[in-house]
């Protein structure tokens, strides 16, 4: 069976590709399968450019097919941030909660309590031959300053997907039915079973 | 059982509302289940306005809880168009042959071959007691000049939702778990599941 690795090191992340790859006839591995993994240098300007750095990085470094995912953010109210910064909008230690509560400042600084937002994903793919595919989703909602949901990660419980639900009130299921990294693995799912066995 | 016409004459949007929908408790009827039914004016400026005139409109003549969709075609290098002029992009008596030609035409005419481009569709619900639920999906894409695929319908053909595969090549299925309308019928069932018995 073909393996591919994963290549993050986000556990809710490896969790819901995991999920949404269940029905290929593929082995998923993770990094955490590799002993002393280094980091690959994020430095792209775009979703594309950064999927493609990470699958690329680990693809050769494992010697496996890699994917790679590459997502974030864009509220209308900041211009589009956080956007490719939305893991470290914070800072470099930056962690969820540092991030939900930069975005609520940000927002309040400029006297904004509600703005149209999109949550972006790419996906990169390269195969052990170097050949590459990219996909990619979106989801739209409001960003609200107040959090409601255990669920999810990152920003979900302030993105709001309807008038009164967050996407952190959805069972990991329903959020891969309608997420961005929802509609961009099902983009891939289509590609790869053109190339599987 | 409840009622919910669809406020459709477009039988391909009919087809795939009634497809995401099979999962609900409920009886769905359609504008053609009606004797001379007019036509709503649709003179909104945004897909949210279009959809909530036409659920309000055959709402209170069917006396039944009325489900709109208002939903189109924004191409980045067209700043956005044809937007809510989608089906009526090559004048009042468009179809998608017409329409198709005439996005081709744009393009052309200013020397583009391929754009980034959103399917947007909003979707309006307007129960029997006035309440109403509005939702929306988004999918990303890039419309290039050579079409193919015989499915789906509208600007499917030119929309590609990968480097090598349009809309139009997806089965029915496929397209609901991808598509703009998918995602906006996906947030719906959430909300219409908490108000069904």
């Amino acid at each position: 069976m073909k393996k591919i690795v994963l290549a993050s090191k986000n556990s809710d992340k490896v969790k819901e590709i995991r999920l949404a790859l269940q029905s290929l006839p593929v082995e998923i591995l993770s990094l955490a399968d590799f002993d002393e993994m280094p980091d690959a240098v994020e430095d792209g300007l775009t979703f594309e450019d950064n999927a493609l750095i990470k699958a690329r990085f680990f693809g050769a470094r494992t010697k496996l097919a890699c994917l790679a995912d590459d997502s974030g953010l864009e509220v209308d109210a900041l211009g589009g941030l956080p956007g490719v910064y939305s893991a470290r909008f914070s800072g470099y230690h930056a962690d969820d909660t540092t991030n939900n509560q930069k975005l609520v400042d940000e927002l309040k600084k400029i006297g904004v309590t509600e703005s149209k937002a999109d949550y972006r994903c790419v996906l990169a793919f390269v195969d052990t031959d170097g050949s590459e595919i990219v996909t990619s989703g979106k989801i739209d909602g409001t960003i609200k300053l107040a959090p409601k949901g255990n669920g999810g990660f990152g920003y979900d419980p302030y993105f709001y997907i309807t008038e009164s639900r967050t996407m952190a009130q959805l069972s990991p299921a329903e959020k891969n039915s309608i997420s961005h990294r929802g509609a961009a693995l099902a983009k891939m799912i289509l590609e790869l079973k053109g190339r599987l066995p």
